[in-house]
């Protein structure tokens, strides 16, 4: 970047919201792109503001959730139709009025999907300390993902070596992690996704003992029972609805349930009646869902576990990578079909 | 009683399980009354054995899960057909081959459906040491409904003053337990019970803050809502099923559900779909199920706080009394259409 770009007024291609989804998955066309101009200076009086040139946007299936307009209660990301829509990135300051940030540094966090990004409360914004890792990383493996991988498991399931830890939407962002975490610490892990591809990355790099496509499975309560004969201690559920109907029926008793997410039921307009509930009754079942944003505190501990493994390729990392802002509507809406192979992640400058 | 009654062969009264329960609710012909022969001495050889005589037998919500068979994990209370159903209740030893009970103690715990029982193996059989008040009440507030109470909200609820508490099946055995401690506690208490009557009692006898009749309500969601205009921090839950579902559209961020009981789905051939569970990932909410025999070390804390309460009438609790191991049947299925004010017991036999 050039030092006169500070002055000037650049063009600033944006991904806007049209409207809010009122039934069905979001679509592309419920998002539109629109080239605006920024200029690259943090403006007079912005104190605590910060001036980003985003370089990743992470696609999250949260997103989903907020481009329905959901009220959500204690969430930072709402979006706003006509704005670009929020989310988190990796990003370089061209310009900073905060002094957490400087020129120059490379940041993780809440960011929103246009080349330049005027962010002027930058609560969640963290400077990364460690570049000799993939950069893209801090969307996924040592970002968000990543944290609510490590608090989801660690914190929610309180695991013990040798116990029995099944995992759906395993390949994705989070699922992958919990499936290495989980057999770093000893314990049986199965995983399930959506197609043979996935399931092989599952097996072949991420180290899980069995899984399967449960898109092959007319009964999955006996799918299940067949990876588990004797029950499972944790499910770590990304997915909900009828996958955590069928998994309630395999709990053994006092097994843990993160409740993490729910992708299957993101876009469904009346979400799906789980019938097995009883369960947590009869066998001392706890469910826990969580907010990562609670336990940011616990990331440097996290780096520390995770940035040595990552270097000496203990902990192997899946991306699916698109290139181009103009690929973002795309990128994220293919979320909620399964498009993805791995974390899903929109590269939309060098560094 | 008479001394020569230890070596004769007394009548004995049961009320014997026909044929585990297919499909509905249990009904009082699920259920007969057989009248055998008991020797009320412990035979040769059956040392740790106990020989006693029943007097109050508890009518307990689960007991319905034990009449359909279904495979429960870790339950000590299987029933057989055939044989005299099994339940709690206050009883006198007649006789024991076990150094931990001796003629004449009162005890607490695991016993069988008759007029006289002998138990083999009483691992969950515990001495009276306390019958200055009411003995009925060990099979209810000061027996397995109250502790269960006691932990599933000391321990599983992690209350705090001020916080807001609302609880299903509030007048029955459990409920109205918690709702006094919550009361004690500081905490804002509503209950929701099936009949005028019941709600009665827990704004006059128990003082709960607010009470409806769920029965008299079309709209759920609103009910509750309008009882707590800023949400749930506490839902103490008995009944599952549609309640817990308007629950959860209620629940305030990082709000805590005890799954202490479902009764609405014990008797449903296919339980009821619960559509919004998607809320526990959105408010990092935790629903919990708990096993009141896992946590039995503490029933000597819980007698300490409770029985001076009793003693100085701040605490109070509803009995519902059938007598006469006749009435058995009857008194047990109508649990199951709330037909009781409180807490069901039958009594047997005065001491």
């Amino acid at each position: 970047m050039e030092s006169s770009e500070l002055h000037e007024e650049m063009s600033n291609k944006q991904v806007i919201l049209r409207n809010f989804v009122v039934s069905g998955s979001p679509k592309e066309s419920d998002m539109f792109l629109r080239t605006g101009t920024a200029k690259l200076k943090v403006p007079e009086g912005s104190e605590n503001a910060v001036l980003l040139k985003n370089l990743y946007l992470s696609c999250d299936p949260t997103m989903g959730i907020r481009m329905r307009n959901m009220k959500v209660p204690g969430s930072a990301l709402l979006f706003e139709s006509g704005s670009p829509i929020r989310g988190y990135g990796v990003a370089r300051v061209l310009d900073s009025g905060n002094p957490n940030f400087k020129k120059g540094d490379l940041v993780w966090g809440l960011t929103t999907w246009e080349e330049y990004s005027l962010i002027t409360a930058p609560q969640i914004l963290f400077r990364i300390e460690h570049a000799d890792v993939p950069l893209s990383y801090y969307t996924g493996l040592l970002g968000m993902p990543g944290l609510t991988a490590y608090i989801g498991f660690f914190e929610i399931c309180t695991p013990k070596k040798g116990e029995t830890v099944f995992i759906s939407a395993a390949s994705g962002a989070v699922g992958q992690l919990v499936g290495q975490f989980a057999k770093l610490l000893g314990c049986y892990v199965v995983g399930t996704a959506g197609s043979k591809e996935k399931v092989n990355l599952l097996k072949s790099k991420f180290g899980f003992d069995e899984a399967f496509n449960y898109k092959d499975e007319p009964d999955l309560v006996a799918a299940i029972k067949g990876c588990f004969p004797e029950g499972i201690d944790i499910y770590f559920d990304n997915v909900g609805g009828k996958m955590l109907d069928a998994v309630l029926l395999n709990m053994k008793i006092r097994g843990r349930i993160a409740a993490c997410g729910m992708i299957s039921q993101y876009n469904h307009d009346q979400p799906d009646g789980v019938h097995n509930l009883m369960n947590i009754v009869l066998k001392s079942l706890r469910m826990e869902g969580f907010l990562t944003s609670d336990l940011f505190h616990l990331y440097p501990k996290f780096l520390e576990l995770l940035l040595p493994q990552i270097r000496e390729g203990k902990v192997n990392y899946v991306e699916d990578i698109s290139y181009g802002l103009e690929s973002g509507p795309r990128a994220l809406v293919g979320l909620f079909s399964g498009q993805n192979v791995g974390k899903k992640v929109v590269a939309v400058a060098h560094e």
